[in-house]
């Protein structure tokens, strides 16, 4: 069989995480070949992952067929598209301290501070109209491509998309799920005292949000895993159990033990699929955020900015290096899914995985029409939700209220008004312990320091 | 035209309020005439109603034919009744003052204490077993009977009689909405120069939740008052407009001076329209419950439970002074709707009113099959919802909050299971501000408190 | 209390029977005033109407205060109106004996020819481009409108003002249900021995298309009077009963005895709301239509086009000899609605009755978005539908089926593509007993001779 | 990995098709192995199949390892079942004859006459009861099973499952879709002028209810075959196509050459997916099975009840020789997907198949709780429906005036009343060139010649 040729676009061509890991698949990748067309506000950057790219062509493991190109325009980079993916960082760091610290003036606490809460609302805010342009550069240059989001946040940049061009063909990646899948191996494994199964073997119905989904079936090889699971997390707290209690500070800024996921099961009898740091930010800072002595208790930590920023600095020095030549390249493959999909989508295999798409009922009782989490089928130029029933009724109740404030934050993209942003901030659970005058007053402390990005809002 | 001869059924029918209320309405009614069957678990209660019902047959200015008689039991009461009145106190002041009072330990003040919150959730689950008694004896004796309920909680008391007896006629009566029509008539009045409005010539649409209702429009005689409401709000706090700054706490424990309102108009561009005391126990603690300065702002008063055990002995001194004939007997028409709604039930008129039933589909975006409150028109034997549109989004998304939580309450009753309970408090705006440990400590301080009451839930 | 002052706008405005009703109407009228614009494109007889309508006005009778202006251009009529009304004729008489007669040659008779099977189809999409017109002028000179449609296809035309127009505040008047009241008063005035209820004294809920309209409910004066109709029907074949067998020969070619309302009670248990020669429209021609022994077993009569060519000479003289003086003007009550409508939206009084308008969930079961007719509650600038619950079953089913008839056609419109009117017309009941190529050859030939109307839709 | 164990019941044990094909695909199976217990109301025919599931163990190559029990009763064969198999004969071919030639009177031909139409009805009245029954003692006995449906009229069958035990895991498979994907496969290959594609190959998206479902999407080795498909229907009907323009008769009674699916396609852009003899019964006579010169023209045959008689005759004869050992035993595998399904939902394989299921959601615009046919994903004890998004407007309409008659027929069942099966009937296709008094004629001269077996409608 002939190889499947591919002209895909890379918006935020520069990125040094996830274009790295898309590149050094592809290299790998013996049943697709093509171009890619890297596009990037940061010029530069996009400049070096095209030279990367093609030194990972060069590797003498490589056995991929890809060219690597700059594109100065976004349009150019979209031309005639078969596949475009998104993985920006919507506006700067400068930016990010201020929704993921200013809030902590109010006592909130973010582990994350991409997703929900005060981060996620103002950086949706800021990533709405750059999503909504995308998708009318995708609409105008590539109406039929497949378009494949990494950026966070997922929802509403997701939501964006579609806002921009209805008829989008759009999904977006999250591999947090993975992270449960892998839990639940080792769980499986420990239990049968051998290592049976790998993350895919466990199957998972999942429902929800991005960084906020359930998980209402498990098994492996056959076997309902639920009962396992219930069992261990009854064990987890024991002093037998923790044989490290200091581990998850020395793997600080992004570790966790899974205490958060325990404690969510046990008051809802379902087990959450993102990390800790994710789940965290989903419920009122009095449940897990509020003061160090409260994340101790569940054993994780929180991300602060000056460590991402410190961490780009050193990112960049090893790119300037691996560009020089002066560093050895290592062809691994990324452990992502997107390859995959992409290959799925062209008929390759058929693959059932979760996605991030606008909710066709595949999950009852959540709205209609706003992005949701589930699996689906890939297969042939087609991404088929797969129906996963009704969440329990607390947890439905939950993301719902956080898939009102997606809502509430496209309506203030959509009025240019950002009374309806500040309803949502003031429903978020993370403000529950806040007057509304305070989350007013917060708002417009953020947005004052955010300045030009939301100016947009003011025409 | 002859007189239309009904059987009503009074349950709770030694109410001193409702009771004495639609028996001063009935002693002066013209079109109907019967007879009422008075039940209640405080025997005697019913029986001094009995002859207190008689004495106002007997009073000059009586014009309408009824005899009055008390039921041994909630069977001989229903026993072929065309009507059936239901104002009941679920339990009593004892477990009020749990439900009332002990969660100020953790922070949360309630100013009614008998529809959300704690108190909400732990009256609701007294509530509902026996309302579905209530519903079970009803389909025994009078299936075709329209019910109507004044008890509170009155969401989830509904919601109990349609889980005992799905196709029951009955829908809840509140007229917080009226005190909102009052004070629009003012302003329209105020407007005009000129005592012109009633409150029945102030037509609202009304949608929402009993005592978290809203209001999406306003006319008077033909014309629209959302302006006139808009700038009276933003008068509101001028100094030349509080006359009477201290007024509120002189009328306490029930003054209120529509503070709250106002407030929920400038942040949702919606009127809310219940009391002030009953809006304020829908929010997080620090809107506006938090502590005494907060409510002094917002110029409203907590109802100590103290207050309505003191009230009750005063009552309870009146009416045996009244059944003694010591005192002398005023037949005034009660301003309630009860009356004039049987009457359109038997096509002496057509009525439009708010009322709490079962959601068809009148609201749009809330969920189906659960109880709301919006208009409906009453006709001959026929109570059908007028259909109010869509709440703004913010406003629909709280409203919809609290009916997941009435929904996890009734899931309680259903399952027999506490834990649905405390996941509705744990989501209740009310704690906010507490860790999920707390709520769940504080629900079972609450529970071991009440005792038999919820002894159903063990069974 | 002063007159409201109004700017009309009436499209169709030679409208010999709707725009003289209202003329009437509005000369005999206290409370409103002001000015009609009257728009043909039938330029004289919109001339002749100004003359009419201002005739009318100089009669010794008229109390109202009105002004009747000729308006040029569809957009002069409109400008800054507050109420448009619009009774126009789609297309002419040569293209109604096309889709009234030439399905004849497939056994399809029509008793109207303007609602339903093939004439509905036509004549829907001859209109729709029509009204979507209409509409988007609405938006440009008069968006806040109230628009009262008269016009057949009464869905489709009004399905079609919302496609033009979204946002536009529409409804539709359809007089054949208040013939269903005129029938029950008669019932009941003949059980009771007394000529004690009118036409409105009739409470009735009514849920379906207009049309094909179906009374879920009813009931006089505090009195469910199913049970007086259902003994009605079983009376009538009884010799004794029809007096006069030959009296719908006589009143042809309008005339019908009720016959085919009492055979569809019998069959699905339920009132159908409208005249029978529509009724009968709605079904297979094997029940009512499909030949002359069985039409005159259902004793009514078809509706030749001849006929009406005829008479509507007769009424282009009727017309000629007014504007020139040579007849007598009675100025009388229409009996139509149109004018209570419109005091009820200024305030005047509230007014329920039925209308057609899109489905916001007032009828459970049918298609949200499209439109249905139900009663709705008139009030200052609304017009609300109350909720009538569900139609049983198979008359639901019924009543989709067409609505999916008219999504059809609207499909066709929007994708300039007949191949969804076909569809329709294959699934229309009075074609079901043809082959598709039947019916695909049948639409064809009715397409070939009306020619430019349906040009549009080849562009 | 050691085998699992099942014990199976099988419902119409004695069943000479499908119970003979999956006792063989059980015989040539390794991974489960297990008991089987047959149960038949011709009892005979369970015991023959017990000594010839027996048989097919003892071949040479047999690898499964299964014991074949008879049962006495239903409740015993269903005792702690892991997998339910149905597969019976709703009443006898006596009834078959009924209501599969009677209404031949009326112009009524039915090519198969167990689905939709008359027989679908009758068959269906018949059927509910006894799957009613079927259902009520799979909760008593083993409510966890996994239970198959093979019996028709399949959509009517499972809904009584559900209706019986609202909690039943239940599916039905049908293999109709399957010739559709031969066809594909086909047409593929010839294409490509090569045999590279089996039927398993081609991926398609199904949608609609079991015998008149539609695939929306089809590709093959990552190309999109409709395009293909478009092309094959265009040629045919060219006298170069049809070679043996007389095959269809020699083949008959089964036979047909795929004109009506064409035809279908045509008339509606959108590939049928059932055979033709399946989809002629849905549509109107006048299309396909009015007369032998129109059943001609598109290529298929009735299939006469006599025929089905006589052929059971030849069944039990040989069934009898098999039974006295006088006839050589092939083990083939029997193309049908039980197996399979069994396998995957004991989490051997992921499993991607169309079934019969209740709609959750998986077809958009199609009523929600009633069944219909999609594709679904089967994994560990999981069936999941998979999304198949809309059918194109006039086929999903087609398909719920079906889903309408269903409900109907299930009312006739809920209330013991026929009125709804009659309703159902006058809405059927089928029946569209008959009067309301016909088919009521028709249904009661069927009903009275079934006798004893709707007897159950009179109690």
């Amino acid at each position: 069989m002939k190889k499947t040729r591919l002209r895909v676009a890379y918006i935020g061509g520069g990125s040094r995480q996830w274009a790295r890991g898309i590149m050094a698949d592809f290299a790998l990748e013996t049943k697709l070949e093509g171009e890619v067309w890297l596009y990037d506000i940061d010029h530069p950057a996009a400049q070096d992952n095209q030279k990367i790219g093609t030194l990972y062509q060069e590797h003498e493991n490589a056995v991929g067929n890809w060219t690597y190109h700059y594109a100065k325009t976004l349009d150019i980079a979209l031309k005639d598209a078969d596949i475009v993916l998104i993985s920006i960082m919507p506006a700067t760091f400068k930016e990010m301290v201020v929704y993921g610290h200013h809030p902590e003036k109010y006592g909130i606490y973010q582990s994350v501070a991409d997703t929900t809460g005060p981060a996620g609302v103002m950086r949706g805010l800021i990533s709405i109209p750059i999503f909504v342009d995308f998708a009318k550069a995708i609409e105008r240059q590539c109406p039929n491509a497949w378009v494949i989001n990494f950026t966070n946040p997922m929802t509403l940049c997701l939501q964006a998309l579609y806002e921009g061009f209805p008829k989008i063909k759009t999904f977006g990646n999250c591999h947090e799920v993975f992270g449960s899948q892998h839990d639940l191996a080792k769980i499986y494994n420990a239990h049968k005292g051998e290592e049976l199964a790998k993350r895919e073997d466990v199957d998972i119905t999942v429902a929800g949000i991005n960084h906020f989904t359930w998980i209402t079936k498990m098994s492996c090889f056959g076997e309902d895993i639920a009962p396992l699971y219930d069992e261990h997390v009854k064990k987890v707290g024991d002093p037998d159990y923790e044989k490290d209690p200091g581990r998850f500070k020395r793997i600080a800024p992004f570790g966790s033990e899974g205490k958060i996921k325990y404690d969510l099961y046990r008051r809802y009898n379902c087990m959450a699929a993102a990390g800790d740091r994710h789940l965290a930010e989903f419920l009122p800072v009095a449940y897990y955020l509020q003061d160090e002595k409260t994340r101790d208790h569940f054993k994780f930590n929180l991300t602060p900015v000056q460590w991402r920023i410190d961490n780009l600095e050193r990112a960049i020095k090893k790119t300037k290096a691996i560009v020089a030549g002066e560093q050895d390249i290592h062809l691994n493959k990324s452990g992502e899914e997107g390859l995959r999909q992409i290959k799925a989508l062209y008929g390759y295999e058929k693959l059932i995985t979760n996605v991030n798409m606008i909710n066709k009922g595949q999950i009852e009782g959540l709205p209609l029409g706003q992005v949701v989490e589930s699996n689906a089928l890939f297969r042939y130029d087609s991404v088929e939700p797969i129906h996963s029933g009704k969440l329990p009724p607390a947890v439905e109740s939950m993301v719902r209220r956080h898939m009102d404030n997606h809502n509430l934050v496209m309506e203030s993209y959509r009025n240019k008004d950002f009374t309806y942003a500040i309803q949502a901030l003031a429903q978020d659970p993370l403000c529950g312990h806040l007057s509304f005058a305070d989350v007013e007053k917060m708002f417009y402390e953020m947005k004052d320091q955010i300045g030009s990005y939301l100016d947009y809002y003011q025409s």
